[in-house]
């Protein structure tokens, strides 16, 4: 008797690890003889019909999906509304799924994903359709509740103080004639879970980043300056880590580029550039600054053992979840210690997950506000540990997944778009 | 008898593996019982008699300067004029090289670097100084005539490529509904070699990178709008690549910053934001769009190990010239095969290399202006191949060189700033 396919997706920002996931997802299925389908485009790909089907992968290529960035059957920014405002949307999911025999849903993505499946879960029953929903937790924000950390950050965290602590140093050799400011901008738009990250890089009052601006302190542009100019009246340089999300007292961003994403969130862009007009305006210093934007994420060249870890945990234990039939749960990461580190994935209801969002401690941030105190250390530094290279090509490209992406046959009419 | 000592000095923009020459400089020296003092922040160290005895330093910490980034002596942007103009100058270096007994000048850097070094080869003769210059290739810009390649040009190569690879795997996979276009700002000021690098990321015509701007061609904003128009319609999303040097068609760069480095270059930055303005507010698109800046000269963690064994030996190489006497020459790659990839260090005469500045021949460009031929391939390919990793340590960041940097004993009064 077929016990229906298990149908995975992909959502919102994707990471250096995320693939690792769905690596994870479709050989522990495999295992268990589930057939596993992916929604092209994330959930966009289940309301089109629009399925791929993994089973026509080799094994060798979702291996390699492990060590490959991006998000290998298409992610989406898409939000559903309440099921009240959404219901044909809904009810269309769940046709899709019927169609296909699917009885288990898996959504990987971040807390507006975690809501969506949470929805998905309740229309099922309030339709009667048997399912079993289960969220796979990913975002390189690491602003999920719940879960001790979350898959994706600690490579994003791992690639961001390797940068600074690279950039430093040749910040420190060119400051006697040259760039005496570095501002490196990193993702983290309510919380600066990446920035504090960048404080591994260093430790102790002369070691870069001399400065961190955390998007849970109000910026202060006098204090902001003053800093500035006494390192670089200490030791000669200054190096500046910045959240994307950074704002002023009054809440304005300290550059919002205009526009806004599917979620409604305002696109940001420019805190580092603003940052770097203030210095050489007030300070006349010359100032050189980086936005690595999305290299920060899909730095899979660069990625943490431990993330790439438990990327792969929350994929295998999202699968026996659904098998066990634990609906409307989430994988999540539980930290047994710090020294040696040692963790665990244990499953969390869905609804403690959605919709929210875990921002920097107080207790992380040093008090003056420019850097991280110990306790910061001790909770990031274990994410960083071990280096997951992948493999590389005699070209000296890394090698990535070659995928099929063969497409389920339709079986039912298209829906208007 | 003594045979005197060696000075060595960086200069100018560092490298991931400046460092690298200067490991190989001072063991190839150590092993010839030649003492190596290096300039403290380059020929400003010299002129200071700051100067730092490499000999305090252990070989351990040597060793270890060849996987550390930056400019260990500190390096700097300082351009001394003609012999005529400077002359105090150039004769303070020479007192300053009699006070310690130097009889060997090697001199780390670009064009402008090996212009130093022959004008102080040409001072020291006037002066009946008994001094051998020798200048030691580097420039990440691989702008350096004469030279197959330039040591540190492998490395921001490799780290371009495998940046471009991964984000392009980011982009293809939000494109549906979020960010269809990415540009990628590079340096590159005059010459296009980086930008050409990132070319080595794919190879087909819908294959990123699926624009790149060079410098040696003039910008067309109508054709380029175009070619992102056409690309989307095509393939669903565009990545660009950018040299920061791109140019209109009358000259003026496509986004100047304002302000001069200390040799009266424009300082540049912002292509790829004066880029991305244009396609949002033409096209329409979502464009997100990096300016890895500082971090892809300095980055280490990703370097070429093609680029790591030839900075290791031009800096060997530029000791053996200079203790054979081999006066104003500088040691350059020249390439014996492309497939297998073979190359060999000869000695050049500095005059050859001074003050020019080669740019990415026409045949490089592909016809459309956007791309790279089959001949940039085959030259490009071989010098990124291999990854030199660092060491890292327990705590998931490279181990770098611990230097004790211990100063020499002043013999002169200080002069005048």
């Amino acid at each position: 008797m077929s016990r229906g396919k298990l149908v995975y997706a992909q959502s919102g920002g994707v990471t250096a690890v995320i693939n690792a996931t769905a690596s994870a997802v479709i050989r522990t299925a495999r295992l268990n003889r589930v057939k596993v389908y992916a929604g092209r485009n994330g959930i966009l790909g289940i309301l089109n019909e629009d399925l791929i089907d993994t089973s026509k992968e080799t094994l060798t290529a979702i291996r390699a999906l492990a060590h490959t960035p991006g998000g290998a059957f298409g992610s989406c920014r898409f939000k559903l509304q309440s099921i009240e405002q959404d219901r044909p949307r809904y009810e269309r999911l769940i046709n899709v799924l019927a169609a296909h025999d699917i009885r288990y849903f898996l959504y990987n993505g971040g807390n507006d994903s975690a809501d969506t499946v949470l929805k998905i879960a309740q229309v099922s029953k309030i339709l009667g359709y048997p399912l079993t929903c289960v969220g796979v937790p990913k975002t390189v924000d690491n602003d999920l509740a719940i879960t001790d950390c979350s898959p994706g950050f600690g490579s994003v965290a791992k690639y961001t103080a390797i940068s600074v602590r690279e950039a430093s140093l040749d910040i420190a050799s060119m400051a006697k004639t040259s760039t005496k400011v570095f501002i490196l901008e990193v993702m983290g738009r309510h919380a600066g879970w990446i920035a504090a990250a960048a404080g591994l890089a260093g430790e102790g009052r002369d070691a870069p980043p001399h400065l961190i601006l955390f998007p849970e302190r109000a910026f202060d542009q006098a204090d902001f300056l003053h800093q500035v100019q006494v390192t670089v009246d200490r030791i000669g340089w200054c190096v500046v880590v910045t959240s994307e999300g950074v704002r002023h007292a009054d809440g304005r961003f300290l550059a919002e580029v205009g526009g806004q994403d599917a979620f409604g969130h305002a696109q940001l862009g420019g805190a580092a550039s603003a940052l770097a007009s203030l210095v050489k305006e007030n300070l006349g210093m010359k100032v050189h600054w980086a936005l690595p934007d999305y290299l920060q994420r899909s730095a899979r060249h660069i990625a943490s053992a431990t993330d790439l870890a438990q990327a792969e945990a929350v994929g295998e234990a999202a699968v026996n979840y659904a098998l066990q039939g634990k609906h409307g749960v989430i994988p999540v990461i539980k930290r047994l210690s710090d020294r040696p580190y040692r963790w665990q994935v244990v499953a969390a209801p869905l609804a403690r997950v959605a919709n929210h969002e875990k921002k920097l401690p107080r207790k992380f941030i040093r008090s003056d506000g420019y850097g991280i105190t110990a306790a910061a250390r001790s909770y990031l530094a274990p994410l960083i540990q071990g280096e997951a290279f992948p493999p590389f090509d005699h070209n000296g490209l890394p090698r990535t997944a070659q995928l099929r992406l063969h497409s389920v046959d339709k079986k039912l009419p298209a829906i208007e778009k």
